[in-house]
């Protein structure tokens, strides 16, 4: 039966972790940056020694494809990628597998000969950890991006996303070219690290994954007064913080006993205004989160909690504004991906569990375009967007492998 | 009977206010800053015009005698005051009250002759507020200020105290200078506004303070981890916020129902780490201030919050660091001074209250040396701090007459 190499795949995994790499471990590649536009230059010189065809497209998504010199509407092509950028002080692994592993499948087919009716391509979307808004590339290939918006859109660093990517050659008010015909594509599937710790504990080499949870993101400000914090007396206080508090533990509550059960909530960031120590807090400005695969959960929960907000102020006499701040809808995988999947893991011997992904993938914009889905390895101790972000060597050889067999019974 | 002048009075409190005076109203006059440079040269023109000797020591105390060329251990003086630097955006009465109030009550003694067997003066502390840590001003003059610290001091702009008094003409080398022979002194008394709600409430004139509360301000520090928040199960998760946020509402409840009744509490500012959206907060730095007056009470609360703080975490499975920022010891104001003040407000037939003051003062350092005391008027709203600041005419100038027979009571 037809296999990957793992010391191929791991020769290439260390090679693509040195851009960009830490002296203690883990990888700051950040999209557009001179380590990550070293990292593509290196990959589109493995894809082209493994056969493929290789082109980058005007948002910066790097293409590599066997059967075919483009995307063609005439023989639409079985996808698969992930991302070469990563979080500041990220891991290894995070996209950078999805992405070579989807070469190193190639890379074997090719040199194997293997059949495969339809053309195969990986894909590395660019900016997918969100330097400039997550899921960039694979936003711009789905025509999901806002092109409106390019012009201004600017890093935390300051940087704006024309600067940035005319530093790497590439010219921003071209992105909307980008943006793929739907019939060039057959599926899409995508295989990736868990970053939770569902996989170990349940001691499974494979998450077969159903869906990717739709987020959102509010921004709740409690509005209260700015006593001085010696002389007013405690019952006549309006503290904006402490009615924040009592609203995050019991919003948290509620996502934990009223969701689906895996429904998850966080709280990420608060300021509070004036902000010293002997002034009561006059304004506290909180960042929730919430993430659900349902999407009438994720509705109910998000009412749910902004009632929570307005009953906790008005006990207290005060005020609180609630706004949405983004939402991504959840996005279900497809059967015909999840089938293929299934059929690989049998035929690998390879016990899986099906589980929603609680993080955002490109494969949930590619759902937008084609039939999408997902594969999960298990991550170690359940740890990302650190440098101690790990799987093992096993494990990422049988998610591989899975990987393998999943692309070519969708090529056919 | 001998009163004071409130036209002059009012008319001196609106001149000040124009010394860094905002459009819309209240004041910003930082110590140091050419406002507050100007409005003390403003100061000891109205000190000599009302007939007083002025002096300004090392550490840019100014002082209004009457009766005395400098303190002298030989005809020891009592002294009256408060301070002319002001909160950013603050108000018109903070502190200036005090200094004009005291300078009213020297000027009509002075001009009505009347007897006194013990010099009096008036003094403008400087620094009350803290630009460079709160009370700076009266801790050099009763030795309480660590004057190795001087050289390194620096404001939140960033400013250091060398050069900050360098601009304004002082030498920062030589405060230690500043430091008075408790010889000289026969007795402190300052009016203020109350800053608070309790006497507009009680429709009482004057607050005859019986002691300034006790400070004691800790940092918080709770650690848990960084997990993805997306990915990671809520039960798995060690949000150090969510630790934060319950302990503060519990700490808050436990300062109402077991401390003196008047103890106060809060947190004024709270900092997540790493402080995004989508990363379980892995450390959250909050602040704690308590204040009351019994220290005996304090020291208890204080122990009491520490050991709620390491219960909450330790069931949360996580850690937690309690370190103490800053720790001002309760002043009990003197009997000699208090019995002054309330024969005064007899004389007058001004009801009054005895009450606890919940901010800071210079008093609580000249208690020190001397001794101390304080009385109150009220506070419009017990707003303070903050531009609408205000008092009624008619109560500054009840609380002006009770400040002049105070002083002639104790100067004999």
């Amino acid at each position: 039966m037809i296999a990957i190499s793992l010391p191929r795949l791991t020769a290439r995994i260390n090679a693509l972790a040195r851009f960009g790499g830490l002296p203690g471990g883990g990888v700051t590649r950040s999209c557009w940056s001179p380590p990550h536009e070293e990292a593509r230059a290196w990959l589109i010189g493995e894809m082209r020694a493994a056969g493929l065809t290789t082109w980058v497209d005007p948002a910066g998504n790097t293409f590599g494809s066997l059967g075919a010199r483009a995307l063609s509407p005439e023989t639409p092509a079985v996808l698969t990628g992930s991302h070469i950028d990563t979080v500041p002080e990220g891991g290894v692994l995070d996209g950078a597998l999805g992405v070579l592993a989807g070469l190193e499948c190639l890379h074997v087919i090719h040199e194997t000969r293997t059949r495969h009716a339809k053309p195969l391509a990986v894909a590395a979307w660019s900016d997918e950890e969100g330097r400039y808004g997550s899921l960039f590339g694979s936003r711009a290939f789905t025509g999901k991006l806002d092109m409106a918006q390019v012009p201004t859109l600017q890093a935390v660093d300051g940087i704006k996303l024309v600067d940035a990517m005319a530093g790497a050659g590439y010219d921003a008010s071209r992105v909307a070219e980008a943006r793929c015909d739907p019939r060039t594509l057959h599926a899409y599937v995508e295989l990736h690290i868990e970053q939770g710790p569902h996989l170990e504990a349940a001691r499974l080499p494979i998450g077969l994954v159903e869906g990717i949870v739709g987020i959102r993101r509010n921004r709740l400000t409690f509005i209260g007064e700015p006593d001085h914090a010696g002389t007013t007396p405690m019952a006549w206080r309006k503290d904006a913080f402490l009615a924040a508090c009592e609203y995050a533990l019991k919003a948290r509550e509620h996502i934990v006993r009223k969701g689906s059960g895996r429904s998850v909530t966080n709280f990420g960031r608060i300021e509070l205004s004036p902000g010293v120590s002997n002034i009561v807090p006059a304004q506290a400005v909180l960042l929730q989160e919430m993430r659900e695969l349902d999407p009438k959960i994720l509705a109910r929960l998000d009412r749910e909690c902004a009632a929570l907000a307005r009953t906790i102020t008005r006990r207290r006499g005060i005020k609180v504004v609630v706004e949405a701040m983004s939402r991504t809808d959840p996005a279900r995988c497809a059967p015909r991906v999840m089938n293929a999947v299934q059929a690989a893991c049998e035929k690998l011997k390879l016990r899986y569990k099906r589980m929603p992904s609680g993080a955002g993938h490109d494969a949930q914009n590619l759902a937008l375009v084609t039939d999408s889905g997902m594969l999960f390895i298990p991550s170690r101790g359940g740890r990302s967007h650190r440098p101690d972000e790990m799987s093992d060597w096993k494990a990422i050889e049988r998610g591989t492998n899975a990987l393998l067999h999943t692309l070519l019974t969708l090529a056919g």
